[in-house]
């Protein structure tokens, strides 16, 4: 092979890599930051879902996800990490960087996926159940999702996405609305917490036990949301993908700077506080609103958009409170409201994508993915329950679902 | 294009990119290291500072920051992120990287020096004045100052820094020495924490609430500064550069432990016990103290240095607490005093940079920033003030300013 | 020189500093694992080792211990760190990559295996004993041990490693059980914390302080073993070493996974719960299964080999505890037993190694530390004593040897 050949070879892979490895560290990102707007008598569980949720949705991947998402329309592939290597004939061919550098960074993305789902069933659900859940999700519901959109496949054969003019760069909704409407079903099959909400409908505010590690969950998240969208370039050897990765890498910023401006101002407005867990939300609704096209807004384009997204977020945590939709940490609202804007804001500044095809792509995601989960989620609230008892919900579910407290010598089993 | 200089600056692209992450994730590092080092009652607060400037750092100089800073003398790039697209113009020629790269890497800088600032004026001082003054430092007190600098500018049309041998490799003093002048101007408008000192000016301890966090930002900054040395060679794909860059990480990384184990040794000694948050600020220290010259220094001579910046900045935080200037961080010490040590031991290992030269730019810098620093702080007391009521500074900032605790389930609204 | 060799140079190298940086990242895990599974009031004193032994890790490594492991068997580069400028005439040559940035690798796997023995002799032993220790383990047991096994060298001129079918990836054996057999040569010379064992022999749970700690400790080790499996790659510009790379990263996650399934289910059949901290301790018993080759397996097997990783953990934790070997964070055992299985399991997916050579490789890994740190620990003992008063272990070590409360505002001196 040319030397050159090899150098990027060597680079593209390096570079998804180095994406990939920032992706997962978005697990750690979202585990903090659920664990810091729960109470403190539901951290342990709500880790234990967060960890082996990350576990549980890499080897469903491995095992079938990956073929199902990238091996075609014959199935053929469907268990390609038992019967084959689970990569050899599903990354595309011809390769100009490792095939396994392209499992592992779509491999990171389904977690992704999933992690949004468990901040808003927290402080509830049972964990077995959860964990039930994650392996339908990430095994076959988000695989197939993915299949018709970066797969390239049609929507049971009736219609191809990408010929309607649908593009979702990094994923606001191949990822996260997908994430969202599935914890969506979840949240409707479940019902709010005990408490929640007063008998005359009024949302009561049950604050999160540890602002620091939200916090920090969320920096973790912008950080790693710089492989998350730079990756999506898909290569950086040359110098027009290398142009594109560094005005991704800007605009992901941008866009998460003005979210948190935005939402910290309109809570202070709203609230007449500078609401920090606005500011977190905002900082990650800018994110979501730039995934789907991260490389052709100017960055003060990318700014606003993300200021948008800001905006949005607030209200929409504000809303689905008002429908006593129960969602602890607002996943519903940064990944589902703000990833649909995220994909209607493409056209903006991508004249090759077309808002009708945007609608299309996000009623083919939502239907597909809240309609399989609901169907799901019942399932599994029939076989083993969804929801923990009242007594068990009103001790926490720290020591019936694990068996440990996560802070016993702050909390004297008082939390 | 020739494929070997499309992979060459694919190469120094990425490079960029990934040196960018990192110093963006040293935002996450101070807000660690500040929430660690306060009280419960006053997280909450520096939480929402350290996002929120970390925000408006990245949108002023998208704004006017990057053209003032990079645009040359002529100021037509002023607003160039408003009326141009923040980057084109602004970037130099001819690019051997994605000019998009430049802005990203010099965007997270600007927004390293105001995370110093935050620290210091903990605990007391009113969240929309700090962030107003962020506007004006990020957009134009450290933009302005860096044009005079690594801008190459002429200052005020007076002198050139560069000229007069001076040399500030990755901003010992650019960066840390100018965000610890920022501060100290705001400590003294603001003025100690009630109760910090005794009527007859003994310093009072206050410890802070949460050394994991504290240890753990420390962790991340030193992580984070690889990306911010490192990346300041500005090239790596060459040999000459390639060896350049290791040769930072490696003295970067020698420093940091030579700071630590002097810090924690001298502190063993004056104070008779092993002083965890000296170590801390020791491996701080390190850092800033390499950050003027990392390239040049044996590993060993980078440990020393590190060490010097160890033992100064233990030395620096006693006095500052004798002249009743009240940091709660240590963040003036460790990024002024140890930056100005940074600076001024340039000389010893490269021969090209002339001690006086140091000692102009560091008067240069301090004077500048120090000055509007005073102004900018004075103008905002007579118009928003800068300090919370003492009924608001004893009940912790955390309720009046953002109407959340940090931890609710801890301190039973006792902290 | 021709472009393309000093692009692959330059991306080799570039690799090497982004590889060596996430297991610098380790160390931060280390320190919110263990932080995080000790009482409140033994936290500020791990904080302390933690950060402490990183910097004595590098600097003793920079003086001596780089030059023991890889200078040959002349001893003519024993200190080369002082007398020599710490790098040249040790790296290897004909050099395709920057020498600093092999040291850089190097420096920071000898830091992982000191932390390793921080955990297990928590809550006991005395700040400047363990420190001591660290000196001479980082300075000489490590490498020496490393120059047999990594370096090449014969073990006492007697017999070479390499040569009887030996080998070891990235170091379940070099690295982590090197880094277990010091620390159960610690434990047995400090004996168990007071009231862990009652009288009849029962083992008492002594829960962690701080599980959200725990859990982003362990995400931080998954994240930066990327870094330390990926990087022994020791190449990555060729299409070859590339894809050598993406396979490792493919399964190192995959065996991480694979350990965090099984030791949640396992602990959830052994104890009735979904014990969180076993399930850490599976994800970390899979990432050092996979360490010794995670170049040759499929991904299925990687999380197979990681799965038995993470059955192992948990039996090995409660054996341990029946031999009453007080080990507070599980480290002999993820490190000490597992370790031991990765060696045992490389001969499965890499013909080209022989059992007999890991066995051999392993006994004279285990017996050489074990005995030599166990010399080491008793000189110490009866040289400055390793164990604190049991009025101060009573009362916490963190008091008595650091002077501050790592939580002062939520156990108000209670913890």
């Amino acid at each position: 092979m040319e030397i050159t050949f090899e150098l990027g070879y060597a680079l593209d892979t390096f570079y998804f890599l180095v994406c990939g490895a920032l992706v997962m560290w978005m697990a750690a990102g979202f585990a903090m930051l659920e664990a810091g707007l729960v109470r403190a008598k539901n951290t342990t569980e709500i880790l234990t879902k967060n960890i082996a949720l990350f576990a549980i949705a890499c080897t469903m991947y491995m095992i079938c996800g990956y073929g199902l998402m990238y091996g075609g329309s014959d199935w053929s592939l469907f268990l390609n990490g038992i019967v084959g290597d689970g990569v050899t004939g599903v990354a595309g061919e011809p390769a100009t960087y490792a095939p396994s550098a392209d499992f592992f960074f779509q491999v990171v993305f389904v977690a992704t996926a999933m992690s949004i789902v468990s901040g808003a069933v927290a402080e509830r659900m049972k964990l077995w159940a959860f964990l039930t859940f994650a392996v339908v999700m990430t095994g076959l519901i988000y695989p197939l999702e993915g299949s018709w959109t970066w797969g390239g496949e049609a929507v049971f054969g009736l219609y191809t996405l990408s010929e309607l003019g649908f593009s979702d760069f990094a994923g606001s909704g191949i990822v996260h609305m997908a994430g969202a409407a599935a914890a969506l079903a979840g949240v409707l099959i479940l019902g709010p917490r005990k408490g929640k909400y007063t008998a005359d409908g009024k949302a009561v505010a049950i604050p999160g036990a540890n602002l620091p590690l939200a916090t920090l969950g969320t920096f973790i998240l912008w950080m790693g949301w710089f492989g998350f969208n730079g990756g999506s370039v898909l290569a950086t050897a040359t110098v027009e993908s290398a142009n594109s990765v560094a005005v991704v890498f800007m605009n992901t910023n941008a866009a998460a700077a003005g979210g948190t401006v935005a939402a910290l101002v309109l809570a202070r407005l709203m609230f007449g506080k500078a609401d920090l867990t606005m500011a977190l939300n905002g900082a990650l609704a800018g994110l979501v609103a730039i995934t789907a096209e991260p490389s052709t807004p100017t960055p003060l384009l990318a700014t606003v958009f993300g200021a948008a997204g800001g905006v949005l977020v607030v209200l929409s945590i504000v809303y689905l409170d008002k429908l006593k939709i129960d969602d602890p940490v607002g996943a519903i609202s940064v990944h589902g409201t703000v990833g649909l804007l995220g994909l209607l804001l493409v056209p903006v500044s991508n004249t090759e994508v077309s808002l009708s095809g945007q609608i299309i792509g996000a009623l083919t995601i939502f239907i597909w993915v809240f309609a399989v989960s609901l169907v799901t989620w019942f399932a599994i609230k029939l076989l083993l329950g969804v929801r923990v008892s009242e007594e068990e919900e009103y001790a926490g579910v720290d020591m019936s679902e694990c068996g440990l407290e996560a802070y016993p010598d702050f909390t004297g089993g008082r939390a």
